[in-house]
């Protein structure tokens, strides 16, 4: 059976104004292969209403999974989680649920949960929360959508709160052979025993570093051995 | 006027497996800033042709331009090329320029010129070339798609190379302001302020680090005089 699939989408204008550089699709990534899910598009949009709604809808149509990140805070900016309702079609409003974890963790730092943070309880109707443990605010979940923080400490706490819960399969095994010889004239030999391997993926990514050069070759798959095997006929092609 | 707009599609399996980090968006986000031209959308696809095809069919359509990273090297995986001309529905074959470049460069570097390296020269039918002074392989541009490579040090000359002939508009001048104060406290204020400048763009961005926390507020837009008096009405609100 094929690994469940998964798209990533990343919300805010700080990210496609390069004034931030995003963190969150690297991590999940990495988190998902472990996982046995296979991350197959990311995206990144600006807070526009209109395109957010539109790539939750298309996104969640075409695959498994879809994890957003970014656009859950108090401030005017964050409209993530008014998008997700509009995409899903459902109404938005202070969930109780919500209301009582922000008044507990402003209670116990003696803040007041004013209308601004009260922002952060608003729950599409039918979502189930993501738990907070960094700062509370919870993120939710609604159909194959997962909507969590864009800051990184809590985007990931938010990731390790629902990962276990999510359907994995084979965790994706690599295996990585390091060729110290131009990249075309391993093509030709790499290219003939990728043929031979149709269930693993090779890839070859280039080098240049301190006056060496060369490529690393990465086997992927799901079958350990087959990935060993492969590697194997790899370094006899390539001897060091 | 409005500002031109722009996407990026970053193609690479290395990318959604969590193997390899993407430098190439948060740098061609700066870039295009500077230049004046909006990126309004990035995404990651994997080494799939349809993938591939799908989506630089969809981003022509909807930007003025279209920036590609990875793929145009000699060995198997290198498919970029093949898709572009898939997706603009033009040939493809080795080109005479293309091959003159290529064979001036290995001929320096007593390097052969052989069956995998020439796979570089294909370019699809109609496309002009852009230089690359790194490595000496050339990107091309075919409409409004711009095919670079993904290795940061070509993307990055490649990106020099063509830049200066695309049409920018209105540099993005942003601004920020630290406020040292909750984001939950800032967001009322924030919001009824970002009201009376509809021509910016106001986000906030909450930090915390060596135990103080707050947001920077960060101004956007192309008139500079608009985001000083938008920073001067920040800092009556929200003073040191």
């Amino acid at each position: 059976m094929p690994n469940p699939t998964a798209a990533i989408l990343v919300i805010g204008d700080e990210i496609l104004s390069g004034r931030t550089r995003d963190a969150n699709m690297h991590y999940l990534a990495g988190q998902l292969t472990e996982h046995g899910i296979d991350l197959r598009e990311a995206r990144v949009v600006s807070d526009d209403p209109a395109a957010i709604v539109a790539t939750v809808q298309a996104l969640s149509a075409a695959y498994d999974n879809v994890f957003t990140s970014g656009g859950i805070g108090p401030t005017h900016d964050d409209i993530t989680a008014d998008c997700i309702a509009e995409a899903f079609g459902v109404s938005i409003d202070v969930r109780d649920d919500a209301r009582a974890i922000l008044a507990d963790h402003y209670a116990r730092s003696g803040v007041e949960l004013n209308a601004a943070r009260l922002r952060m309880a608003r729950i599409p109707d039918g979502a189930s929360l993501i738990d907070n443990p960094v700062s509370s605010a919870p993120g939710f979940t609604l159909g194959n959508v997962h909507v969590m923080a864009g800051v990184p400490s809590v985007f990931r706490a938010m990731v390790a709160s629902i990962l276990p819960s999510l359907t994995g399969g084979a965790p994706l095994v690599s295996s990585t052979l390091r060729v110290e010889r131009g990249e075309g004239d391993i093509a030709g030999p790499l290219g003939n025993l990728a043929a031979l391997f149709p269930k693993l993926s090779f890839g070859s990514y280039p080098f240049q570093k301190d006056g060496r050069y060369g490529a690393n070759i990465v086997v992927r798959g799901t079958d350990t051995a087959e990935v060993a095997r492969a590697i194997s006929a790899l370094n006899a092609e390539f001897p060091a």
